[in-house]
This record gives structure tokens, sequence and C-alpha cells, in this order.
């Protein structure tokens, strides 16, 4: 059995979707990929050298890495590039064609989510047999198949001539709850990349339609919170406890009623709480998640520091202390223009696209915006293309699937956004 | 017209009762009373010789005390007495019998009430014409019985030769709210005091009953806060205002889930809060005036303290700042069981006394309390008399009223108790 | 001396300015105007003809009501046409010219603000002695200048032969806090309106400016709530009170708590909060004022609804009764395009007039809403005209002041438009 | 091996406290101490027969059940006693001795706690290795001691002659939480008791020292909530989610702000709350585990209401759905004083006893006290005796050990006791 890289877009997809892997555990992913550029001529930087183990956010605990790097040796990752990823997962490769300066970038993620795909015999990764063999974890946003088309990409533009300049792959992991995109926009690989897309499948677009500019996701920060109380017997000394489930409740009433903004949409949201004492114990502990969205950054930026402030007033107010840790963040970004035109034109001259939308919101965060913000601010062009795909149900839900004529879709579109930004330098 | 001195005992409290003056406007009261003593031979120490103005709490405006003193001499009261009241409200007068060491204090409260009494003709002080001239000031609490039985036991003193020592009588302004306890008992005039007495009407027993040791009363302490905001156009700049209110209602809230306590009852209320603005704008000022009592004053001081940082926290939490005052305070005792003999042993020669209870609990606060610790720590003794009074209505409401036959027993129980102290020495 | 018909744009806005009068107390303004529209020939529908009163919202005490038309009769108002607002101020008057059948409808609001008019002799009112002569009463918001505007208008019309159909002029009382609109909207006055013109000054643009389409303001409801418990010592009997501020407090925290919308912004503010007990009194009852806005009426019924929810459960779960009363409501609208481009040809072709905006969004709201409304769902057309002034200080702050030049533009671009949608039927 | 009747105290007691099993699962304890009973010559009331199941609160799920009974017949429970525990673990035991018509009861408790025991080698339990073999489950209370005493209390009655009447044995399950005692009580095996003695090891008092009357412990409520909302995405539709973590946490603000009682102490706690979304979605479940005490029933059915109404008003206020269930009850009782007196007298002739304390109070709540009221209900008298004991660390700590020198002091304590109230009839 080869590499990747000699399978289809369709097999290589079908092997990642039954080997899913969530956040900051992508070690098979990001090996087999390795493995498969390195066979077509791309330099590898992997782990480390994709990105600074120090700016992720949300990374699991240590042993769930160690359980996840063993499994994936044991379902068959190539044991010499797992070793390189010795802190963290994360890839970017670079192959440079022809002699022209134009350096193109290309961002695909790589993790799945935690959640138990459907074993309905008719959700079709069932019927054919690809369905997860993870418990508990299911490419259920398409990033199985965004690694797909990245692969697909590399292996046109390899085998043709008509590119002449540099593509840079960023293969990222932990897109979701924007964890990981932070980390890679500061590794420096993106400082000399003069246009890079992004690519995400689906979002409310069926199969045949291209989005040319999906941009101004909500900017988005996402908290872990920790109050800690002291436990005593709350019918015989009521006073001798500090209780951190009074400081999480008032915190979390207080939360929803951070005010409003002139300048757009907001959204607070505590997801998860846990305080597990019995009924007699005063809380010497209450942890919660917590997630503001703003309409913009400045907004964003707004509701954290007002979350934070919260968070540290009601802990103040119960006499408890507590711990913060950010458990992702994401930025906005607008796509540029002539980025757009460049995948417009493009998808217009694709015999399957049916429908191109030049400029559409993102209907949730995403954090290749700080990919996409640290190439803009370096001077170079972005944008992030939707394509579009028929699902049988929603983005995140147990019976996603993606249609896998899109793949090819996906891959055409971008070589020729690829050839035709390179033309144009 | 004589001064007080020449007059009854019903005749002194009725003219009282016509003219009640709220804590810290007992202009006309003091100078009366002080007129009176001094027609029976007692050294005077007035107002500010009396108690420190600066210990003062929840002193009204200076408007208020301006228009009460104006009134007060409209209303007769000797002016050479009301101009020796320029800081405060307070008396203290002193007189030695005999040749005997023994110091006897006795106290009694002068204040009025805010409420307006009860324009029913059956009610008595309506039927005999005695009720209040002030619009919304009201004895509704037997102060100005309190005021005649110290007239009258100064009097009784004075006429008979059989009491050697010295006699102190503590005329405290400002006891409701429990603002005028603390002040006097850091005068000084307390500290040479071997027996202590303070006495009540009514309290839940009716006409004839005595209590000889009254203790045990809540700790307790009153808060003013303000919450300091900034207002802001709710529908058009949410995000530009500071809310006043969102912090006030998180204090309420909080403030009555404060923690029980192990060893004994905790109260926390929130009697009053205003914000004014209209719908459309966000609250910057919102205030309230709060209370807590405590069984025993570590208890007190816990939910102070826990208030205060409760308050303090709401503020911080909606990024608003907070004046807070003092408005009332008042501490716990408990009665030396020598005195509640002597007490005890003196009402039960008293032919209208028909019960004797030893000891029962204050069923309030209490701001005697701090002339009672001041004693007890100088090494001197003390308790608090109940005198039974049947009532019509309970204390405070707007048709309360005293038994009159209460007055003559409340001054024999005292006067033979001063003789007994004096003479066990 | 005449009726206001035979004085300038200018005097009659600063005699308006002199006397303001805050919503449903517009007694002086709705006789002048009734007097001076029957001068110009006009049919007159009075107070309980104009509008039904029982739809009235936000209407102060009758006692309230009773002073106001003594002083509006004290300062000149004629008394035959204050005779005739038996129930309700507001009017609608009408006059059909030539005999062509297109009905014009023009709005103007006629009522103050609650507010202290500053006094500085710099602020042109005082400079020019028409300041308000009524303490706490101000013309903050331009509605003199509106009613001046309308008063222009039908005197312009009537003055020349240019103008075939009927005009109705709806002077509406109660604008502020959005409580007479919906009330005229349901007097059928509008039922058989073709097209419907209502004007404001100011609003964000300077002299010169006409916005002709300004649409889209927040759907607001403004409610007035009051919890009612029980009265009990805090101290004595904790648990036999019933606490209405507690309720009050738990429905802030969770009425600003309220979820917001996928579909646009949201609005929740509590400007106002009485509960006036001591400390140590429980508090029987606590009132509120609060408000809600939504980007869309479905939003603003959302809202509204949880808001009554929200509050209903705070009493349910602190066992207090509530009363509740809304005391404002407004809907929003779109204008419609030719009305846009009637406005727009006829305010490009007044000299005055130095920039068009065709459509530009109300940066509140406005319960011409109401009005409007009903004439698009009758199958008339409307928009609302922005007539720019400059202003010294913002809408609604104490030292407003509208650009009295303004007020012939206003009557300028009007009358234009009146010509225009009657000739174009 | 002989039954646990053949054995020491001391044995008997390690060997349950090396097999604990928590409320509802005590199957092999139950069946042991059936078997040794029957060896004694008691007819046995099990399981179904001891108490209904449908009265039990708490009761853990099925699985859990199944779980412990299979593990009961593991470690050697004799079979065909846990065959007779088809419904419900429990005992009540009957011997008649002599022709006397005195009916005495005894009750003692069974289960164990939660809680995983210290594995210090120098915790006597591991030391000598009687150690819980059971992960997280320990006896931490003294419950095994109380079954030793029971035990040998049987053994000591039936080996002498000295007692006339019948002795009901009351071994019953799931005391923590107050989970089993309700059912126990209406089972109707207490409805001729004469007098019933309950007893309890340790409780803050030392090796030698019995309380005769231990009484007046808190009436207590426990109460399992869950809020049913709905999920949705908190960024895309926040009106579409229904909220059931706002629900939760305005709960549980408002339960600890619910009245004091003027009649004594009140204690309310949250002490478990589950949340289980992602930061992204509104949470559609939230579950809290509370519980309120009183001192006296009063206050303890009021606060039960009240926290109820708080449950439900929370849940309307955010549009939720509610479930809620009982966990555990307990009521309050007065040790009769004959009783005491017959305790006390009996323990001052036992040797190793060396202070007698005739009444305190229970420092927690104790469902024994449902089967004291009944007894007293039906004209009995009872009490709850307390057996000194040195304990190394405090009730429910993971290094509490039992001074087995006590239940030689239990033992003798008790058969004096019984003996005397029979021969007192």
């Amino acid at each position: 059995m080869g590499t990747l890289s000699d399978r289809s877009l369709v097999e290589i997809r079908r092997d990642l979707h039954a080997h899913p892997e969530v956040g900051w555990t992508e070690y098979r992913t990001t090996a087999l990929v390795a493995e498969a550029l390195a066979d077509l001529g791309f330099t590898l930087h992997l782990g480390e050298a994709a990105l600074d183990p120090a700016d992720r956010m949300g990374v699991p605990p240590d042993g769930t890495l160690a359980s996840a790097r063993a499994r994936a040796e044991d379902e068959g990752a190539p044991a010499d590039y797992v070793d390189r990823l010795d802190e963290t997962t994360g890839l970017v490769a670079t192959r440079t064609f022809g002699d022209a300066g134009t350096t193109v970038g290309l961002r695909v993620d790589m993790d799945a989510l935690e959640r138990e795909e459907d074993a309905d015999p008719d959700h079709p990764p069932y019927r054919d047999g690809y369905h997860s063999r993870h418990p508990n974890e299911m490419h259920a946003c398409g990033h199985d198949g965004h690694v797909a088309i990245g692969i697909g990409v590399a292996r046109a533009l390899t085998a043709t001539s008509t590119f002449d300049g540099t593509l840079k792959l960023f293969v990222q992991p932990a897109e979701e709850g924007c964890r990981g995109g932070l980390a890679m926009s500061r590794s420096g690989h993106l400082d000399d990349v003069d246009h890079l897309l992004a690519v995400h499948l689906g979002l409310g677009y069926g199969t045949g339609t291209v989005v040319a500019g999906f941009d101004r996701p909500y900017a988005n920060a996402k908290l872990d919170v920790t109050f800690e109380g002291e436990a005593a017997h709350a019918g015989v000394a009521p006073d001798a406890g500090r209780n951190a489930l009074q400081a999480a409740a008032t915190a979390i009433t207080n939360l929803y009623s951070l005010p409003r903004d002139a300048d757009g949409l907001t959204r607070v949201n505590v997801g998860q709480v846990h305080a597990p004492n019995a009924q007699n114990v005063i809380a010497e502990e209450a942890s919660l998640r917590l997630e503001v969205r703003g309409e913009g950054e400045r907004i964003n930026e707004r509701l954290l520091d007002r979350a934070r402030t919260t968070v540290a007033a009601a802990a103040s107010m119960h006499d408890v202390g507590h711990r913060e840790a950010l458990y992702g963040k994401a930025t906005t970004f607008e796509a540029d223009a002539p980025m757009i035109d460049a995948v417009a034109t493009t998808a217009e001259a694709v015999d399957e696209v049916t429908r191109v939308v030049r400029r559409a919101r993102i209907p949730a965060s995403e954090d290749a915006a700080y990919l996409v913000r640290r190439v803009q601010e370096r001077g170079g062009t972005a944008t992030y293309v939707g394509i579009g795909s028929e699902i049988p149900a929603g983005h995140h839900e147990s019976r996603f699937d993606i249609d896998e004529d899109a793949l090819a879709i996906g891959v055409d579109v971008l070589v020729g956004a690829i050839r035709q930004l390179s033309a144009a330098g």
C-alpha cells in the first residue's frame, strides 16, 4: 500500500473519516499527510516547526495526547513522521515550482469533533464501511474532505507545468473551538505569503455552488473558569465554607446580562457547568465553560474583558478564588476583492460549478481569520472559499456527511485560482 | 408656666408626645429636659459635651437639622438651652446625693419615629388632644414615656434623703436606627458608672409586669449604599453606559444569600431602593438601604463584612463606583445577674407589680447595648429593665400608645433599684 | 392678538417653546393649533374625536391632567377649544382643496419632555426670552418646530391654488414614550389616507440636508411593573413578609439576560426602581419601569413576551403579586419607495436644500410607525421625512435647540411633496 | 465458617467494614444479619416485608442495584437470604422472650458512604487489613459498628433469661441522605412498639460517655431537580434555544436567599450541578441537588415548599421544563424523659461508662426521627442513644474510624435499658 498521495480524493477522505482525531491529537492525520506531501516533493515543517506549542489553546491533558499518539501508531501512521511530532501536531509544507516569486498559501484544517457518529445502516459512512472507528470522535464538519482537497491541489500542481510559484500548504490542527489558528498565524510561515486561500465544504450551500469570498465571521473567545472555594457541612457549619457554586451562579446570570452594543450583535453563552458535591456539602469547586462573540473584534474584546471582570467579581463577592484559561479564540476578517475576483473567475470556468456567490457571511466563528489577518497585515491578500456540498444533516450533527463530488470541484476551483494568482503575480 | 420638673408624669409625657422629634432633631426635648434637671440641681453636659458629634451615625442633612431647631424654638423650647446644642442634641445630667461613692447611671432615649400618627378620634392622643403636631413624626415606641420616667426618677431621688451616691441621667438621642448609642458610649461619661440601668416600656409585656433583665438583643448594622454609574441611551448606546441598577440588583440578590451561621440566627434585609431614570436611560445612580443582624456580635460583624464585600464586588462586576455609609449600628450584651437581682427584688416590693420576669430576650436591636458594654468593660454592672404596658397596637405602628399607669411603676421600680444599688455599694 | 395662523413660523415655534406640555397634557397646544386651523378653513376632530381615550398609554394621574388644563387656560389657551378636549388632547384637522380625490396626511407630534431647560444666558431660548415657563418641562426634541411646520404647510396650501386634494393634519399627543401613536392609528382617520408624511427635525443631520425616507426604527415596548408583597419586621419575622424587592431584583437581573436574537439587535433596560421602606422592613412594594426594543417587530414582541414572563415568574418565585401596564409601545416600518422619490425630487428643487439622503435608519423608536403601518395596510404609501437642523446639544438634553431656518425648509419640502403626490394621484 | 452470630463484636464490625454497601445496596449486610438473627431464633421480615419499596427515596438506578447484588453473592452473602431481597434491602427481626407484653424496638442503620477510604498504612483498617474492598465506598459513619451492636444485643438477650418481652430489631437501609427511615416507619412494624431505642457511635463524644437522649435533629429535605430546555447554537440561533442553565443559575441564587425564620435556624444548600454542553451550545439540561434544613418541621416544610416554588418559577422564567424528585427527607423529634431516665440509670451502672449526658442536640439530620415519631404517635416512647467513641477523624471523612471498645459499651447499655424497660412495663 502506497501513501495517501497515490489514492483518489474519495479514498483519502474515507480513510481520514474512519480515523477521526480531535484537536491536538491529529497524529495519524498529520503523519499521513506529511508522508504524502514528502512523496510529492514538498519540504516539511512538522509539529513544533509548524507552530509554537506555547501558543496553543485548549490542549487536552497529557494522558489524552499520549493515548492518541499510541493509537495513531497502532492504526498505521508512519512512525518516522509521528516521531517528529514531539510537542504538537500540525504541518506546513512548501514546494516551489518554476522560478516565479509569487507565494500562494492554502490552509486546510484537519481535526474532528467529540461526537459519536450515527450508526444507522443508511448513514453512508456505515453503509459503505468508512464510519468512525473511534468512539465519540467523528468528522462531522468536513475537515476530512478539506485535507483530501489539500492533497489533491498539491498533486495537481505537481503533475502539471502550469504553475510558477511557491505553494505553501497549511495543515492546521484544532480548528474546532478556534484553538489552533492563532498559533499557526504566529509561526512566521505566513509572513511571506502573497495570497492566502482557505477552504470549507458545505456551510449552507449545495454542490455546484462556490462562495468566492466567505468572510466576516464573528470574533469569538472561549474561556474556561474554575471557582475554588472551601467545603464545609452546609447544615452544621454554613459560615465555614466558601461557596464556589454561588459564585458560579452569580457569574452565569450576570454574564448573560453583559451590555449589548451600539455597533453590532453580541453573543454570550455558558454551555457547561460542573460542581460535584453531595447536597449537604458547600461546593468547594465549580467549573464553567463560556464563550462570547461579537460582530467585530472591538465588541468581542469588550465582551471578553467584561466576562473576565464579571467572573473575578463573582469570585470576590463569594470570597472564593478562581482560575481561568482561554480555551479558544478567533478574530474576524474581510476577504480581499482581488482574491474574490480570482476565485470567482476561475469558478465560473469549472464545468460542475453552477452558481458563484461573490461574498457571504460565515455563519459562525473561524480561526483561519488569524492566518488571513497575518497575511493582510504583511501586505498580502486573502480569501476564504466555500465549496458547496449537499449535506444530509447539519454541521456537527451525528448524521453529517459530505457529497464526495464536491471534492473534485474544490480541487479544480483552487488549482485554477492558484494558477491565476501566480500568473497575475 | 414652670418647667417640666413641676408637672406630673402624664403631663410630661403628653407634652413630648405632642411634639415628637426624630433622631438628631431632639432640640425641644433636650432643652426642656435640661431645664427641668437644672431645676432639680443637676449638672448638665449638653450637646457636644454629652457626645462627640463625629461619632454620630445617620445624621439628617443640615437643612433638616436647621428646620427642626427653628421649630423647637417656635414651640417653646428654652432658647438658652437650645443655644447650647450647637453641634448636636443629647444630654448627660449628673447629681451627687449624700457622700457615698456609688455612681448609678440611668439611660433613657428620647427620639420619635418617621410615621404619621393615626387620626382616629378613638385613638387616645387624638381623643385627649395630645396627638402629634408634627406631620410624619410620632412617638410610636414610647420614648416620650421613657423621658417622663427619667425626670420622675430624678425628682423622686431629689425629694428624699434615702439615696447616697451619684445619679447620672443619660438622655440619648437617635436610638431609632441605633444611631446615637455608640457616640454616647464613647463620651467618657459612662466610664465611672458602677451600675447602669436602661429602661423600656411595653415590648410584649402588659402593665404590672417587670422584666428585670432584658438582654441579648440582635447585634445590628445598617448600611447606606449608592452605586454610581454613567447614563447612556439604552437603545442607541447600550455599551456606553455603566449600569448602577444592574449592580444594585446583583447586590440585593446576593445579600439575601449571605451564608447562615453555625452559632445562631442571621438576618439580612434591603428595605429601600431608588433609581430614578426614564425607561430608556441606563441608570447612572441606584441607592439602597440595607441592614444585617446577628445573634451575637461575631455573626453581625461577619455579615457586615460580607455585605460590604458583596456591594463592592457588585460594583466592580458592573464597572460602577459606589459610596457607603453606616446609618446605624448596635452590639449585644448580657444583663448582669446582681443587677437583675436588685431590680427583681425591688420590683416585687412595688404594689402595682404583679409579675417579675428575671431574664428575657429583647426582641429587636437596641443601642443601649453600647452603653451597657462600656460600663461592663470598665468593671461596672448593668441591666436593661422592661416596664410592662398594655399597648393598643404594636411598637412603630400608627395607633401605638402606652398605658400611662406604667409611668409611675417605672419610676417606683427604678428608684427602688437605685437605692438598693447604692446601699449595696 | 390674532391666532397662531397669523404669525411667522418662528413666532409660532417660540410661543410653543415657552409653554411646553408633556404627553397627554397638551391642552394649550392642541387648542391653539385647533383655533389656527379653524381660521384656515379646516374641519376639526378634537380630543375624543381624534383618538379613543381607551387606547392611550402612559396617561398621567387625573390630578396632573387637571392642573395642566387649568394652566393652559391661565396661559391663554382659547377656552372654547379647551372645553372640547374633555377626555383627551389630540387633533385631526381636514380640508379639501379643489375637487381631486387624493388624500394626503401629515403627522406632527406636539409633546414636550420632563426636563428642566438650561438657564444659561447663552442658551438661545434664554437669550431671546422664549425659554420654558414650566419647571421641569421642555421642548428638547423639536416638536415645537414640528407643530410650526404643520401650521406652515396648512397655510401655504390654503394660500395657493396649486393643490387639488384633501389634506389631513394629524397633531399627535404623547409621542415621547410612544404613548399616543397607537391610539391615533386606530381612530379611523388614517383609513382613507392615500399618502402619509411624517416629519422630524435634526436627528443627526444638519440644516440643508433632507432625509427622504427615514425608516426602520426599533420596535419598542415600555412596561410599568409593581410587585406587591407584604411588609414584616425583617429582624423579628423574616418569614412573615413577602418580599417585593427580591422579586424586583431577580426580575432586573434576568431581564437583562433575555436571549439575544438571530435576526437582529435586541435591547433591554430597566431605568427606574422605587422601593421605599426603612431598612428593617421587608419591602411590600417595588415598582420598576422597563423597556425592550428589537430590530423588527417579531424580536420586540418576543422580548416583550419574555419580559412579561420574567416578571410574572419573579413574582411567583417570591410569593408576591404584581401589576403591570404598558407605558408605551411602537412598531417599525419601511418607507415606500415612491414616497421617497416624491420627497427626494421635491427636496432637490428647494434652494436651501444642499443634500438629499434617500433612506436612513431612524436611530431610535418612533410611534408614527403605527400611523404609517395603518396607511400601508389600507393600501396607501408613506414616508417619514427628516429635515436637517444644526443643534447645539443632543436631543433630550437641556441645551437642545433647533436651527429656526430649518422650519421654512420643512414647509417648502413638504408642500412640494404634497403637491406632487396629489398631482400624481 | 459459622454465621455472624458466632463471631465477636469486633469481628462482625470488621467484616462489615471491609464490605461497605451504600444505601439500598446493602444486600450482603442484610443477608448476613438475617442469617445471624435466624440462628438466634428471630423471626425475619426481609426486604419488601420490612418496608414498602414504593416509599423509598433516592434509590440508585437498576443497574447499580443489580451489580451490588451480584457482588454480594460473590462476597459470601448467603444466597437464600439474598433471594428474599427481591425488591429492596432492609430487615425487621422479632423475637419474644418469656411471656410479658412489653415490646422494645432497637433501630440500627447499616449503609456506608460514597467515599474512598484513606489508604495510609497507619489508618487502622489498613494496618489491620479490614479496610474497604469496595472502591469509593466506606463505612465512615460507624454504621458497621451499629450493626455489630444490634447483633450483640440480640445475642445477649437470647443468652440470658432476664428479659421478658418482645425485641424487634430494625435494621434500616439508606440512612445516609435520610432515604430509608420514612419507608420503614410506615411498615407497620413500629405500630406496636412500646419503647424504641436507636443508637449511634461517636458524634462528638469520646469513649466512656453515653448520651441518654440525643434529639432535636434538623428536619431536612433533599431535592433532585433537572431543568429541561432545548439546545441551539448560541452564536447562530440564540433565540431558538431554551436555556436550562439560566434557569438553574437563577434558582441557585434565589434558593440561598429563601427567607430566614422567626422560629429558628434555616439552612439551604445546593451541592451539585451538572450541565454538560460545549461552550457554543445553549444548555438543554441542567441538573442540581439541593437540600433544606430547619430547626423544627414547620420551618423545614416551609423551606421545601419555597424551594419548590423557586425552582418552578425559575423554569417558567426561562421557558424550560423541570423534573424533581425527593432524594431524602427527615423530620425531627424529642426524646421522651422516661426513656432518658431508663438509659441514664442503666448507663451509670456500666463500669466503662464514665459520663452520662442526659440530653443533647443531634448535630445533623437523622431519619430515625420518622421511626421515633411513629412510635410516639402510637402512644409509645422513644429515645436515641449516643455511645461515645474516640474517633481519629470526623464523621464522613476518609480517615474516620471508631474505637472498637465502644461496641461492648453499647451492647451493655442497651441490654440494660431494654431489661429495665421491660421490667417497668
